[in-house]
C-alpha cells in the first residue's frame, strides 16, 4: 500500500465513527471550516466530522490518539484569535459540534440546565426564558456562538458585571480527553469541595486539554426591573467615578456599565442601520447604563434616577437619556453592540482586547493615545468595552484615505505599543478573547517561564499524544 | 557520620532558613501543631518553621525538594479533615503561616486588597471596613483561621450565596512551588483569559501542589442596608419553598438563608451563654434569613417585610422575628454559628459536610433521617446549614445516655449510610471542608478512576519530588 492509501484508510475510519453523511471530504464543503470572521487565519484539513453524540467524540479522540492524528474542535466559530482553526499546511481534522446540540435537562427550581457542549447561546436563552429563567451570558455574537465554544474561551460579553464571565455560570462539565475517556463531571453543585479543579482548567483552555461535550449552567431570576440609560461624559475619568457611584448604589443590580468614545457612536450612526444618537449635542465619552432589579421595577427605575441625579448634581453627567421602552432599551444596546461593526466601513481595524485594573484605566488610556497617535498621526481609536470589568476593546481605525494593507502590517507594532502600557499597568493582553493563534508567541514572551512550563506540564499530562488542537495557546517547543 | 547526624544536620540546614528564634525543636512547643480542633488527628513532626517572606518560603522548599524532606503547610490550623496536620509516625516539618501576615495593598477604588498568605480572615475584614469596603468570606473560625489556609480549602460559610466561595473572592495568587519557584501571579484582573486557570487549580488544592504565600481579594462596597429575621417554619419543604421566594424577591441582596432544626436551637439555648430562644412557641424548624442592600437601609426593611408577609400568607412561615438592632441580628447569627460547639457538650458528635442540588434537599433529609433512624435508634440528628447553597451539616448527636466511644466508633458506618443518600442524590461528599485525610480514601471509592488519574498527573506534575503535604487528597498509590 502507498502511503496515501494507507492515509485515505484513516480517514475512512475516522468517516465510519460519525457516518458518511456527517463527514465532510470536499473541499468545498470544508471550506467554511477553515477560515474566521476577522480573516486573519486560514488553514487547511482533510476533514470535518460531525458527531452527535458523547460516544462518537470519544470515539474519534479515542482513534486520534492512537493514529497522531491531529484534531480541530470547532463550536460556532466565531472565536476571535484563531483558535478554532485548523493550522495552516497541516492535516488538522475539524470535529464540528453542531450535531450536539440537545437541551438535556432543565430545572428551575435548583436554578440549573443541562445541555450538550454544541448547543447555540441563543437556544440556551430561549430554554430559559421558557421556565422564566435568566441565562445571562450576552455576546453580539449569540445568534451562532456554541456553548463549548464559549466555555473553552471562557466568554465574556455585556452582563459579567453582575453575573461573571462564563467560568462563573457553570457548574460541571462533561469532557472527552484526548484518550478517548469521557470525564462525566456533569456536577449541579453549588458547593463541593472534593479534590483538583478539573472544571476550571478545562474551561479557558481553547480546546487544547480535551473537548467540552457537556455542561451544567446556572440559571437566575429573570429580572422584574429593566433600566437602561445613554449618558454624556466629558472625560474617562468622569466616566470612572460615575461607575463607582453606580456601582456602590446598585451593587449586583448594576448590571452593565459600558464606555464608548464619540468616534465609536459616530461610526455606528453613520453605518449601522436604524441607530441614531440619542443625545442632541455630542460629548467626547458615552456611558450606556444597564440596571436589572429582582424585587420590583420600581427598584430598577428608583435607582437610575437616583444615580443620574447624582451624576448630574457632581458634575459627572453632560446629559442623559433613559430607554422609555423595551425596544428604546434594545436600541442603546444595540448601538454598542455594532460599535465592531460599523468599524469595518471605515477601512482596518487594528483590534485590542485588553483589560487593566479600573482604577488605572483613565492614565492607561491617556498614554495609550499619545503614544498610538505618535506613531501614527491621523489613527482614528475608537477604544469602548467594559468599563466596569476594566475591559477595553482598543481598536484603531486606519487614518481617512490611507493604504488599509499597509495599515493593516503595522499590527505588531501597534500591539507592541497598546501592550506594553497595558502590562506597565498590571494588565492583561486578551481580557476576553483568549489565545489561540493570535497571541500564542506573544504569551510565551510576557509570562514567567515557570508560568508556561507549568502550562506545558499540565498539556503533557492530559494530551501526552499532543493531538488536541495543537499549537493553539501554546507553540510547540 | 551518623543518620542522626546528618538527619539532626539537615534540619539545622532548614533552621538557618528562618533564624533560630522561629523555628520550634521542643516537643511541647510543636505540641499545638501536631492536632486540630476535632481531636481526629495526631501527626509528628521533628520541626516547625515560620518563615516571614516569600523568599525563606522558596528557600526551605528548594530544600525539601532537594532532599526530599515532607513538608505540611500551616494556615490557621482550623481546618476539619486533618489537611493540615502532619501524618503519624512520619518525619513532616510543619511550615506555619503565622509570620506571614501583611497587608500588602488596598485599593479601595479597584476594590482589591493585597495579603500575605498567613493573615487572619479578621484582620483582612477590619482592614477592609477601614477603606468603607466589605470583604465577605464569613465563618466561625474568622478570628484565627488564615488567607492561605482559605484559599487553600477553597472556604465558604454564611455569605457564599450572595458572594460565592473564597475562590470566587480571589482575583490572583503568588504560590511558592515544591520545587521553590516562586509563580507571581498576583493579577488584580477581573478578566484575563490567557491561559490554564492556574489559579483555581492552586484554591482548593489544600497545600498539596504548593504553598500559597499572597492573594489579591476582592472587596465589595459596605451594604448600606442589614435585615435579618428568624422565622418559626413547619416542614424542609416549606423552608425550600420559602428559600425560592426569597430568591427571586431579593436576588443577590440575599445574604443569607440558613436552615435549623429544633434540636439545634435547644442545644445552643441550653449549651451557649446568652442565646434565647427569639420564638415564644417550638417549630420543627427554622429559617435565619439575612438580606443586604447596597442602595439603602429601607430597601432591605421594604424587601424583609415583603417577603415574611408572603411567606405568611403562602402558609410557609408559622411565626417570625425581625431583629430591630445591630446587636439583636449579631445575637441571631451567634446562635446559628454556635450550632456546632452547642453539640459538644451532648456528647459524641459524628459530622457530615453535604451538599445535594438545592431541589432535593427535602427527600434527602427525609431519607437520610429514615435510615439513620433505623441504624440508630435514639441517635438525635441535628442537620444545619446553607439551604440556599444546597449545604448541611448533617450532624448526628449520639442518643441520651449512649457510650461516646461506642459512638464515635460508628463514625464509618453512619458516613456510608449518609454519604450513600448524597451520592445517590448526585451531591458531594465534601460541600466545603475539603478532603485532606479525612475522606482521602473515601473520594477515591467515590470518584471515576479517570478523574483520580488525572488529580494524581496534575500533582506529578507540579510535585515531582512528593514532598508537599504528602498522603493529603490523594493517597499513596
Amino acid at each position: 500500500m502507498t502511503n496515501d492509501t494507507v492515509y485515505s484508510e484513516l480517514l475512512d475510519r475516522f468517516v465510519a465513527i460519525v457516518g458518511e453523511r456527517n463527514a465532510l471530504r470536499e473541499p468545498a464543503d470544508i471550506a467554511p471550516y477553515l477560515v474566521e470572521n476577522r480573516g486573519l487565519y486560514h488553514g487547511t484539513s482533510p476533514l470535518v466530522l460531525k458527531p452527535a453524540t458523547t460516544a462518537e467524540v470519544s470515539a474519534i479522540l479515542k482513534l486520534a490518539s492512537e493514529t497522531g492524528t491531529a484534531i480541530v474542535p470547532q463550536s460556532g466559530n466565531t472565536g476571535l484569535v484563531g483558535g478554532q482553526t485548523p493550522r495552516e499546511g497541516h492535516q488538522d481534522i475539524v470535529i464540528s459540534l453542531q450535531r450536539l446540540n440537545r437541551i438535556r435537562d432543565v430545572d428551575p427550581v435548583a436554578n440549573v440546565m443541562v445541555v450538550d457542549g454544541g448547543c447555540i447561546l441563543a437556544d440556551v436563552h430561549k430554554a430559559a426564558a421558557e421556565v422564566n429563567r435568566l441565562f445571562p451570558l450576552s455576546l453580539g455574537s449569540e445568534g451562532s456562538c456554541r456553548i463549548g465554544g464559549n466555555l473553552s474561551t471562557n466568554a465574556g460579553g455585556t452582563a459579567v458585571l453582575a453575573y461573571g464571565n462564563m467560568r462563573h455560570l457553570c457548574l460541571g462539565l462533561e469532557v472527552v480527553l484526548p484518550t478517548g475517556e469521557i470525564w462525566d463531571g456533569l456536577r449541579r453543585l453549588k458547593k463541593d469541595n472534593t479534590g483538583y479543579d478539573l472544571r476550571d482548567l478545562f474551561i479557558g483552555a481553547e480546546g487544547t486539554l480535551g473537548i467540552i461535550t457537556g455542561a451544567v449552567l446556572k440559571l437566575f431570576p429573570q429580572p422584574l426591573g429593566h433600566q437602561v440609560a445613554f449618558a454624556g461624559l466629558k472625560s474617562v475619568e468622569d466616566a470612572l467615578a460615575l461607575f463607582e457611584k453606580a456601582s456602590s448604589l446598585c451593587g449586583t443590580a448594576l448590571t452593565g456599565f459600558e464606555l464608548m468614545p464619540r468616534i465609536g457612536v459616530e461610526f455606528t450612526v453613520r453605518h449601522i442601520e436604524g441607530v441614531r444618537d440619542p443625545l442632541s449635542n455630542p460629548y467626547p465619552w458615552y456611558a450606556l447604563i444597564d440596571i436589572s432589579t429582582s424585587d420590583s421595577a420600581e427598584t430598577a427605575a428608583r435607582m437610575m434616577e437616583t444615580l443620574l441625579e447624582q451624576g448630574f448634581e457632581a458634575g459627572l453627567v453632560e446629559d442623559a437619556v433613559i430607554a422609555a421602552s423595551e425596544a428604546q432599551r434594545a436600541a442603546l444596546w444595540h448601538m454598542r453592540e455594532s460599535m465592531s461593526d460599523a468599524q469595518k466601513p471605515e477601512g482596518g481595524s487594528i483590534k485590542h482586547d485588553v483589560s487593566v485594573p479600573i482604577s488605572s484605566i483613565p492614565r492607561f488610556m491617556a498614554e495609550a493615545e499619545q503614544a498610538v497617535m505618535a506613531a501614527m498621526p491621523g489613527a482614528r481609536i475608537c477604544a469602548f468595552g467594559h468599563l466596569g470589568d476594566g475591559n477595553i476593546h482598543y481598536n484603531i481605525s486606519q487614518p481617512v484615505g490611507a493604504d488599509k494593507a499597509a495599515f493593516i502590517a503595522r499590527w505588531r507594532e501597534m500591539n507592541h505599543i497598546v501592550h506594553g502600557l497595558v502590562l506597565a499597568h498590571g494588565g492583561s493582553i486578551s481580557a476576553e478573547h483568549g489565545i489561540g493563534q493570535l497571541k500564542r508567541d506573544e504569551l510565551a514572551t510576557i509570562r514567567p517561564s515557570i508560568e508556561m512550563e507549568l502550562m506545558r506540564r499540565i498539556k503533557n499530562a492530559f494530551d501526552p499524544a499532543g493531538i488536541m488542537n495543537p499549537d493553539k495557546v501554546l507553540g510547540a517547543r
